[in-house]
């Protein structure tokens, strides 16, 4: 992975590719900004005129969508490129569109990669004035997934995460979620991580380094206050790491049940899409401690703040 | 289908699943208003900021680009969702595609699904602030196309419809159109309907209760005022409805020869898209007595009167 | 193919479907407009209300997406109809799909086929108001990739091609690139054409006439001022056309070596996307006499141009 910094020469944010060891005041202001937006304020002025391309080579209609949503409300023009279908760039490679879309005078890049580091690449070779996000790469690292949880847990928990007890469920090895989460909240000076999930689903790559690691779900939500869960893809059966769903859903899933483990007002989060009935049932998905569908709200704040501070 | 009202405490329009007993009044305005936007009037402020999704689990370019095109011309923000070809929403249910995107900010939907009753069951779940548009159900009903139809006949002939001869004529069996089209004429006074097409393509179900039924093309067309042709899906044959497309056209082909029948004025409509030479000619679907196209242009003005009644 | 003007009676551009015998005054008026915007000028107000649709029945991302960035500058809607994805069309004619978009009020289609003089068909049953853009039609024209090599070239070499050598290579006999290119030079006065590849890739149906026609690629570069590479598309070689892509490379291949042959100042251009070693060598496509991303950014301005006189 090439090692393009993501900040200019005066520290100040010029793409965003993740989250790990960013300065915690910067972080801190995209959440703040990201606040201010999620309550409702438009700055339609502050990208008018300025193009902004949703390259995804990994395709993902929801992130999309999000990012196009706060690109209209900061007035941006917005091009989609889904170069997962395209068949014009059929051995043109990423660099080349990348390039030749900079080239039409678009600014703002929104990629989506299933390599880790490619966008962190591609930025390498992007001109002065354009800006990249990551909208994720491979399994490094969803950097806008990561601010959306922070906001949605500073709102619902305060922004003093160093007392907080989280819980991050699931398939953590292969989750570029989990990692920006874990990247940001040990920015945010979290301490009580808990990280839990089958030992073929848990990374040993250093990802997990300070958090305490258990195979035990009781023991991972025990007085949690915050339970994230993860994903579970169905592919991962396919590779014999999870031996079938039912199995998943009786050590992993999250019952109402179990989630009387946690605090009595833990709050619930999922990155979405889920599999109901997997690794969470209806009954928590849809009850009075989830924050999943606040997560998605908080989403097209968050890529706001981040697309005014990269291009505004 | 759950009995979600499409009207508000007070009786105004709070989504659009169907034209079936609407009261008059309200399908009028819908109509008056239509007709304003029909004159070439845009409206850019009226929903200046606003965020529509077009969210079609079944696909339709031209329903969609309808849609599009209306709520452009009311300033709106759109972003469109391919359910059908979305490879991330695999295994996610309808509701919670709906749920996200709702969560993104968007307060209006153009749903299409296969489903009968599909959308009312969406829009028992939208938030208070959502607006849910049918842009087509399985068979049930398809109401910005009736209340094209009817601005379309409107302004070709008058707003009494209580003399008016009118011939449906095809595949009304499975036609959410045709559904439509009549739940319309009888909001707006109609009483001589015929209906008319092979057996195995009527429908017994109740929707032709009041209208003249018959099996006989010229008894139909026989001094009518207007001709309501509908497209025969080539999947017919295949599920053994109708024997071949000659034989289609032989009997319920419309041909200039066969117009004659009807009255001298008489008017000549088709949703689109045509099979031309199955069951319209050429000669006719580009003649003067056609309103085919006249029906596409009313199609956005009649969609933006919807739009600004929901959402303005 | 139908002989449809792109002239009004007045002379004015009312379509653009090729270069070919346009007077030199329309063309230097649109290259000198072209200039204008590629200097950096928006004019949001040009096309604000109007509605464009990018109609393509081959699919083509970078163009569709050069053409939406020239119509967001000009402040135009824009439509996209993936003709070549779309189900709904099925059995429908481009002509039937064509007439419903114009009638839902678009006045501008840019418009891609697979087949010769397809535009051209269209154009002449659309209506008055509408203007029809060929942004590729079979191997006959692609003139918005005519205007901005012209641009470009222009920018690079002054405005007087009467003396400047210029070599064209590769596959003349399916390019429509070359063709709209040589329609340009000529226009604009251009003697000094050089045409080379492989005999199976030359045309000979006059496209040719007046060229220095040649097999041999050093000849063919020898003092150019000029090198416009053209794509070799590896169907070519299923078709029998090219033995290899290591023969074409060896024979037809830029190098920087080979690149010596030329003037010292001599600018290299590809219309993308580039097939990198087959074609083109990486040190020639992305060194200092490389005017290909120009050319991409260019394009943006020169269909600026276009829309404008067209639609504005």
């Amino acid at each position: 992975m090439p090692t393009t910094s993501q900040y200019d020469a005066q520290g100040r944010l010029r793409h965003l590719l993740t989250l790990q060891d960013m300065p915690r005041d910067t972080l801190t202001a995209l959440l703040d900004r990201a606040q201010h937006f999620a309550e409702g304020h438009d700055a339609r002025h502050v990208l008018a005129g300025t193009a902004i391309c949703t390259l995804f080579f990994e395709p993902s209609t929801r992130t999309r969508l999000s990012f196009q949503r706060a690109a209209q409300r900061l007035g941006a023009d917005v091009l989609a490129f889904d170069a997962s279908t395209s068949s014009t760039t059929k051995g043109e490679t990423a660099l080349d569109t990348l390039k030749n879309i900079e080239a039409m005078g678009v600014r703002g890049f929104v990629i989506r990669h299933k390599d880790d580091g490619a966008v962190a690449e591609l930025a390498a070779a992007a001109n002065p004035g354009t800006a990249l996000l990551n909208a994720g790469d491979g399994r490094s690292a969803h950097p806008t997934q990561g601010l959306l949880d922070m906001l949605t847990l500073r709102q619902a928990k305060g922004a003093d995460f160093s007392t907080l007890k989280i819980a991050i469920i699931g398939d953590i090895k292969h989750s570029r979620v989990a990692r920006s989460d874990l990247h940001a909240l040990r920015v945010l000076g979290a301490t009580h991580i808990r990280a839990c999930g089958p030992a073929s689903l848990l990374p040993d790559d250093g990802t997990l380094d300070g958090c305490h690691v258990t195979h035990d779900f009781d023991e991972a939500l025990d007085g949690a206050d915050v339970v994230m869960m993860l994903r579970l893809q169905r592919e991962r059966m396919e590779q014999g790491l999870v031996s079938s769903l039912e199995d998943y859903h009786r050590d992993y899933g999250l019952s109402v049940q179990r989630l009387k483990r946690a605090t009595a007002d833990a709050v619930v989060m999922h990155p979405g899409p889920m599999n109901r009935g997997v690794e969470i049932d209806d009954a928590v998905a849809d009850g009075s401690q989830s924050l999943i569908l606040k997560q998605v709200n908080n989403g097209v704040a968050a890529r706001m703040a981040v697309l005014e501070a990269l291009l505004g």
